[in-house]
């Protein structure tokens, strides 16, 4: 059910992940493989009869989530909890500009670098919490969210499952934080996007569920894989702040796409076997690392891969301050660590939604890169 | 080569402007008519090929748009001046965030209504210029616009040609404009997005053909008829400028679509006989309409429509404050004037990019209201 992308329909399909000739691309979080069939006949149908317009006022994203939520998760949200939005980042801004009082903002780090963006363009302060490369513990330092909280910051961005960490935050860590934010009256904005992506041994919790303050954000792009298709949504519960998301001027809205809605719609809606098709491909795929990494990388750590395919590396073991570069001589596109927390070294983040074959040349280039000592002379 | 859209049909492509059942919608700026092929073909193959991922670094929206200058307007704009961007409106919140220093932007009035939400979202002040009603001439009020500028603005919001009032600014005019911007400094935004649908009698002058630092943003969008595609763009002709431009970070970019990029290639690259086609049948409607109101409302005074398929137009003498609530009580909805000049009695907006048989029910739904003295009792 899962097909894998040759080479040159990848390079058609995913343009920007695969823009650098004669590399294998392992950055940016796409994924190498043709999207569900039901998004495709969706979409082609919606072209065909000219919905190309504005979207209706009310659609049908809320309804299709709902659903999805509820037989993924157990997880009864109202339809009507649903604001649709152009993309989640947008949508972080969004929440942070029409629901959050100024002032810092907590950011766990590492983070998906726009997280930091989004928090700067609202003349907020970001208060970063670094987490230990040294520790084993990935999960939020609550400690520290509570004395960022005692010093005034009302606002954390939660990334739920974690992007690049890998990390599904217990319900004892997620109950710990909404009482926190309970205790501090602050508001937690959780990014939900990865979480149709959570890997078997891990159970995903819908943050909203432990504290109804919350804003949600996400989107079916990163699961389905369709970045770009632009139909997110912030789910709020209380009506009188959707009321506020739903009053902003549409300059502030960055209002969703038509196509978006459809493809967003029959993806919560209409394809559960291939998404339970992607996470078993996604599970054989972090198989296939772990033994790539103890064959021919036995010194890198890799952190517990619990949801997303986007593994988190650390291979200061080898003493490369910037294996990404190194392995980008090679012939390898990996995210550098740095990108995730500036100043970190040694570290990278590793796409392993690719086919077996090209996920092996990745760790392969990366092997070579750090054997080289990362000097970036390519051999042979 | 136009092609009209059934009932049916329009309700299902475009959802928001015929939302109310048993309602000829004359409100949105959306047309009745089934989009260009080659756009339907390009993007039905770009679904196919699975193309939802992010754009590419360096995309070939640029380069159509500069062909369709040059062959349009005789403009020549280089191919790199382009930066893609979500939509227009964001487009501007984004030039004014970026480009643009704090301070009061000057807004002719009446205004397509997210002109004034764009300006307050980045915390200025709007500074509106407002047009007479009585004036027959819809132009800019440069007089104003220089005391605007005296007393402290550095910022116009230039609509050309106009939505809603369909003038198509002279050249004289806008050169007016380009030696007051030069002398104060300061920075025009000008949205352009409806200059493919110049009518036969006007010619259009692209503003920054006058004026080198001035904003260029525009979108294929409306002339195609796929308003919420999100392949946007700005033009700019400094590249210190376009550099400050694309180093927005994402939440402040709202980035756009691959699909709205394949879509607004295609109509900027392969569509010229379609857009003819159109062109034609709008000039059709023009007569048509102008035909139905010196017959049904002799009262009405239209300005004269130079571009778009937006007529505006002045109803006071029939005495009714809101035609457009008048005209929805008798199954017709138009965009009421005030939306667009706040205080405005007496004034409709009125889309004509409908079949003929559509215009005409329009005309005699609205008739029907003003003779009922816009008291909203349905008759019969
Ligand atoms: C955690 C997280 N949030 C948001 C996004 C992007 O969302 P959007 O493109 O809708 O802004 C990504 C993309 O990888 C992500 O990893
Ligand atoms: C003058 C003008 N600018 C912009 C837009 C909308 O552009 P976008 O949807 O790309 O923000 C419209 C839509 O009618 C318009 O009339």
């Amino acid at each position: 059910m899962i097909r894998d992308l040759t080479d040159d329909e990848a390079r058609a399909a995913l343009p920007l992940k695969w823009e650098l000739p004669d590399v294998v691309p392992a950055w940016v979080a796409e994924m190498d493989y043709a999207q569900a069939e039901p998004i495709t006949e969706a979409l082609v149908d919606a072209v065909r009869r000219g919905a190309l317009g504005y979207p209706p006022h009310g659609d049908d994203l809320g309804a299709a989530f709902s659903g999805f939520a509820a037989r993924h998760w157990g997880w009864d949200v109202p339809a009507g909890a649903s604001v649709a939005t152009g993309g989640v980042v947008s949508g972080i801004r969004l929440a942070l500009e029409v629901l959050c009082p100024p002032g810092p903002v907590v950011v766990p780090m590492p983070c998906y670098p726009p997280f930091v963006h989004a928090v700067e363009v609202t003349g907020r302060e970001v208060v970063p919490i670094e987490l230990d490369p040294e520790s084993d513990d990935a999960g939020l330092d609550l400690a520290a969210v509570s004395r960022a909280f005692a010093a005034g910051a009302r606002t954390l961005l939660l990334c739920n499952p974690h992007n690049p960490l890998g990390h599904v935050p217990s319900r004892g860590e997620l109950a710990g934080l909404a009482a926190l934010a309970r205790e501090y009256d602050a508001r937690v904005i959780t990014d939900e996007i990865h979480a149709p992506l959570t890997l078997p041994g891990a159970t995903f919790t819908p943050y909203l569920s432990l504290d109804d303050r919350a804003v949600l954000v996400t989107s079916p792009s990163k699961a389905f894989n369709m970045p770009a298709t632009h139909g997110a949504q912030l789910v709020v519960l209380d009506p009188a702040d959707r009321a506020r998301l739903e009053a902003a001027p549409i300059p502030a809205q960055n209002t969703w796409s038509s196509l978006g809605v459809v493809a967003g719609t029959v993806a919560w809606r209409d394809c559960d076997d291939w998404l339970a098709a992607l996470v078993e491909r996604l599970a054989e795929q972090r198989a296939l690392l772990a033994e790539l990494l103890a064959d021919r990388l036995p010194k890198a750590r890799m952190r517990p891969l619990e949801a997303t395919y986007l593994a988190w590396l650390d291979l200061r073991a080898y003493g490369v301050d910037d294996p990404a570069a190194a392995a980008l001589a090679h012939g390898v596109r990996l995210a550098p660590g740095q990108d995730y927390q500036p100043g970190l070294t040694g570290h990278v983040r590793l796409n392993l939604a690719t086919s077996a074959d090209r996920l092996e040349r990745i760790v392969e280039g990366l092997r070579t890169a750090l054997d080289d000592g990362g000097s970036g002379a390519p051999r042979g």
